[in-house]
């Protein structure tokens, strides 16, 4: 019972934080949220700062799962697309922590550490998965550019809604990830070979709202 | 003489809040690095935030500079890369508008609306200068993806300052306008006609430190 209230916390705390943003949010908001009471609130959690070292861990979590290297040596595009689904899934879910990092990083000093980590495992898995595309006859990218291209994709990838956000106050969430996943294909795509173009195009319908 | 001290002081209060941040930075700081009294400086700015808000006039005056279209119908790359420059100069110059952009804007309304105008008068300037670059036959590009193109290189050129903070603290500013200018031609490179891909390799050489 008692560990279900402390998920339903949880749930509740992201929900509001994304939607408020962090400093918006009081545990009042979230006991409302929760329908318990602001004591039994802080039964579980003592303070905000509680609630956001837990919601940081579970990102911490879902970030290792999502930056896995590519299963084989080779991947499809296919692989890469699971892959960019996955990653979009993980920083909408969390976009509290990167619309707001700087704020955050303020007052919380672990942020700023599993902020830095992940962005170098972005850029890294990135990388990893343009060796494997390479390796898969997928693209054309001299592995010389690779870590270049992947710094871009991960600049994309985490700062896009961070940009749609500034020049269009009114996008959504799923507005947002549809153009991060377009922008994201847009980079891959003139290095796609002729082979496997018609392919790539079609994967990019998917996010062609 | 009154002219000049006010001239003194925004270069100053520009200095220290690139440096340390807006918010770390004190009108008595900024006294300091004048060397004049802070009776002084109060004579000139009455507050913290009429200073903020006299540079960020500045910064629109000098982004409405940079953002000019291309002076012809047809660009060469050597057009792109001054306006690559004159961009980065910008973006370094202003650097504390852009890093610390969330917090700022809490507390300067005028700025959410000035970064917003910005963000987008950078778009329409990449993508103006796409259109051109492709007439100027120095790329190959479908205009129906200049757009998305376009938006990678801002948000490029405006997160890549932040990414790098987050990524590695000690990196500097000139490292970082190195990468920048890097990045934002490489995403160039895959759409140079052969005749000119070997300029766009010499432009590159400027940028790897």
């Amino acid at each position: 019972m008692s560990r279900d209230t402390r998920t339903r916390i949880l749930v509740a705390s992201l929900l509001l934080f994304n939607e408020n943003g962090e400093p918006n949010t009081t545990t009042n908001d979230i006991a409302d949220e929760v329908d318990i009471s602001p004591g039994n609130l802080h039964y579980h959690f003592r303070k905000k700062s509680d609630l956001v070292d837990a919601l940081l861990l579970e990102f911490q979590a879902d970030a290792k799962r999502v930056l896995q290297p590519p299963e084989s040596s080779q991947a499809s595009l296919d692989d890469f697309w699971v892959f960019l689904h996955h990653l979009l899934e993980l920083t909408a879910s969390y976009r509290f922590l990167l619309r707001d990092m700087e704020s955050l990083v303020v007052d919380y000093a672990k942020l700023g550490n599993a902020l830095k980590h992940f962005a170098r495992g972005l850029v890294a898995s990135f990388e990893l998965y343009l060796h494997a595309l390479a390796a898969g006859g997928q693209i054309g990218l001299d592995s010389r550019d690779m870590r270049i291209v992947s710094r871009n994709l991960a600049v994309i990838a985490l700062f896009s809604e961070k940009f749609d956000s500034l020049v269009d106050s009114s996008s959504t969430v799923d507005d947002s990830a549809l153009r991060i996943a377009a922008a994201v294909l847009n980079v891959l795509r003139p290095y796609v070979t002729e082979e496997h173009s018609g392919h790539l195009a079609e994967l990019a319908t998917y996010y062609a709202a």
